[in-house]
C-alpha cells in the first residue's frame, strides 16, 4: 500500500472509515424509520461502493442515466434498479430493452405521454413488461407532472398501454409541506379509483433529516449522503468529519501574503457553488475562503487565518457537491490510517447518455 | 458517414467548417500584428485538432497540465511546447524531465523561488537545459509575480541556478493598461542589465482583438477561439455563428407551458456561468433562458419565445464555456452539412495531474 503523502495532486480520496460510518448510519435510520433505501449511484459511479451499500441493507439502486444501469448491470450490484430518467429515442428505447432482459427488477420513471408511448411501443415489440412510476413535481421545479390529477391522469393512461404496469410515484425532493399535500392528495385520487400505490418514492440527502414528515413514503433515494459535502454540511444534516470525500490539491503558488493557488481548479472541484460563498472548505485551514476556480487553478484567500501555507504544502479540500466531483476524475482514493487501499475506476463517469 | 440526426444525445458537436474558419481567422490576425499564434490546446484537448492549428501556421502549443503535455507529445503535435503551469514535486519533475528528452523544445513557466529551485534540481540531475519564462500577475489576481521587480529579481536568480536559462515573461490575459504598463517596467529593467527577452507572451481569447495595444508581446496564447462560445459571443469578439461546439440535446419534458427540460445538464455544459445569465445559448429559440441546470437537466425558460419545442425535440447549444465542455465527454463528433465526418476521442480529457 501507498502512503496517501505519495498521491500526486489533484486526486479525489475517500476516506474509507468515513464513509462505512456514513453508509452504515442512513441504512439504519431509514430501516428505522420503515423506509427502504435505495441509494442514488450518481454520487460514487462506482459498482464497489454500490455492493457496500446493497450488502448494508439497501432495497435496490438508483440510476439516472442508462449508461448508469448498464455498467451497475455489468457488474451485478443490484437485481433492483430505479431509472429515474425519461427516456427517448429508437437508440435509447432499445438499450432500455436491453436492460431489462439483464436486471430481474428494472422499474422506469415518466412524466409525460410521449415517453410512456415510446416505451410501451418498444416493450410490446420486445415482449417485455415494464414497471413504472409517474414522476410528480412537489415543488422543485425540473421534470414531474403538476398537480395530482395530472399524476392520476398520465398513471391511468399509461397502464393501459400493452406492456406498461403502473407502480406508483416518484419526486425529488422532499419538501415540506408541498411534498407531502401533492402526494395525499394523488393518493386519494387513485384509491378513489381503486388502483394500488404500492411505491411512493422520495429522495435526497437534506431531507433525510425529515423522512417522518412523509408517512406516505416507502422508499428514499439518497446519494450524496454516501460521502457528504460542503453543500450538506451547510444544510446543517452532517459534519466536516462526516465528509469522505477529500480533495488532496497543493500549493503550487503563494503570490501574495494573503493569497494562495492550489492545482485543483474547476476540473475537479468543478463551479458548482449553489448558495455557497465559496468553492469548497479547506480542512487544514477552515477560515480560508476558496474565492476563484479557473480550469487548473484555485485562488484561495488566507486573510483570515492566522497561519498560512508554503508553496509545497498539501491540503485537503471538501468539496460543494461531491456527485459532480466524481465525474471529473478516472479514478479516486480509498483510503485509512494515511495509506491508500484501493484506487478505484469510476466506472460510470461520464456516462450522459 | 452517419446522419448527425442518428446522434445519440447528449452530445458535444463541432462544425468543422466554422472551426477551420475560426482557425484561420486568428492566425492571419496574429500574423498580421506579427505575432507568434501559440494556440492553447486545453480547449479542444485533441491531437488531430492542435495538428490543423500548426498546419495553420502556429509556432507552437501551449498546455497547462504535465497530462496534456503527454498526450500532445505522444502525438508529436508540436516541436515548440510551453507548459504554463508552477510543476512541484518529485513525481511531476520526474515527468517533466522525460518530457524534456522528448520533445524538442519544453519551455516552462514559474513563478517562485520553490519551483525554480526544484526543477533546477531535477534538470541538472538528469544533466538537462530548461528555458523558463517567469510568470507574471498583470491584473488577474491568480498566479504570477506581483511587481516588475519581483520578476526581474525571479529571472535574476533562477537564471543563474544549473539547468535554467532565462528566455523571457508571460502573463494571462492581457489587460489594458495594466499588462502594457507591467511589462514596459520590468523589460526597462532586464535592459538595464543587460539581460535579454527573447520572448514576451500574452494571452487570451476576447484579448485577440487587441494585441496591437502590447507592442512588446513577441506571441500569443489563446484557446477558447479555436471553438468560441457565449462567453467570447458576450465579450463582443465573435458571432454565434462562429461558435463551432454545440452541444445536441433532447427535450425529454414540458412540465409547463413555458418550461423544457432538457438531457444535457451540468455533466456536459458545466455549471460555468461567469457573468452570464443563463448556462447557454439555445441556437433555435434565441429567446429561451437556461435558467438552472443540474447533473442531468437544463431547465430551461421558453417564456419569451414565440413558438415552444415539443418533447422529443432536438435543440442545439452553445455553451457558456467551451473547453471545460470538452472536459466532461469522451467523445466530440465533428459535423459538417448535416453528417458526422468523425468522432474524436478527447484524448487528453480529464489530464489534472
Amino acid at each position: 500500500m501507498t502512503a496517501i503523502t505519495e498521491l500526486e495532486t489533484p486526486a479525489v480520496t475517500v476516506h474509507l472509515d468515513v464513509m462505512a460510518d456514513n453508509i452504515r448510519r442512513v441504512q439504519a435510520h431509514l430501516t428505522r424509520h420503515g423506509l427502504g433505501n435505495r441509494p442514488h449511484i450518481k454520487t460514487h459511479k462506482i459498482p464497489a461502493i454500490g455492493q457496500m451499500q446493497m450488502a448494508a441493507g439497501a432495497v435496490g439502486i438508483t440510476c439516472q442515466k442508462l449508461g448508469e444501469v448498464e455498467v451497475f448491470a455489468d457488474a451485478k450490484v443490484a437485481d433492483d434498479v430505479l431509472l429515474t430518467y425519461n427516456i427517448l429515442g429508437a437508440a435509447k428505447t432499445e438499450r432500455l430493452m436491453a436492460l431489462a432482459r439483464r436486471v430481474p427488477r428494472l422499474t422506469v420513471v415518466f412524466d409525460n405521454e410521449v415517453v410512456a408511448r415510446e416505451l410501451s411501443a418498444a416493450a410490446a415489440r420486445h415482449h417485455l413488461d415494464l414497471e413504472f412510476l409517474v414522476e410528480c413535481d412537489t415543488g422543485f421545479r425540473r421534470t414531474g407532472v403538476q398537480t395530482p390529477d395530472e399524476a392520476f391522469a398520465l398513471a391511468r393512461l399509461a397502464r393501459k398501454l400493452p406492456g406498461l404496469h403502473f407502480k406508483g410515484l416518484m419526486t425529488f425532493p422532499n419538501r415540506d409541506p408541498d411534498t407531502r399535500e401533492f402526494f395525499e392528495r394523488a393518493l386519494a385520487l387513485f384509491k378513489q379509483d381503486g388502483i394500488p400505490v404500492p411505491v411512493v418514492s422520495g429522495g435526497g440527502t437534506p431531507a433525510l433529516a425529515t423522512v417522518d414528515r412523509f408517512p406516505m413514503l416507502t422508499e428514499h433515494r439518497a446519494g450524496t449522503c454516501v460521502y457528504n459535502d460542503a453543500m450538506v454540511v451547510s444544510s446543517g444534516t452532517a459534519t466536516w468529519d462526516q465528509c469522505a470525500m477529500r480533495v488532496r490539491a497543493t500549493v503550487v503558488s503563494r503570490p501574495t501574503a494573503d493569497r494562495g493557488v492550489l492545482d485543483a481548479g474547476s476540473k475537479v472541484l468543478t463551479s458548482d457553488l449553489y448558495h455557497m460563498k465559496g468553492y469548497g472548505h479547506v480542512m487544514e485551514y477552515p477560515e480560508a475562503h476558496v474565492a476563484h476556480l479557473s480550469e487548473e487553478h484555485a485562488v484561495v484567500d488566507f486573510s483570515a487565518c492566522a497561519a498560512r501555507p508554503k508553496v509545497g504544502e498539501v491540503v485537503n479540500v471538501v468539496p460543494n457537491h461531491c456527485c459532480v466531483v466524481t465525474n471529473m476524475v478516472d479514478e479516486v482514493y480509498g483510503v485509512r490510517n494515511g495509506r491508500v487501499e484501493v484506487a478505484w475506476p469510476v466506472a460510470a463517469r461520464g456516462r450522459v447518455q
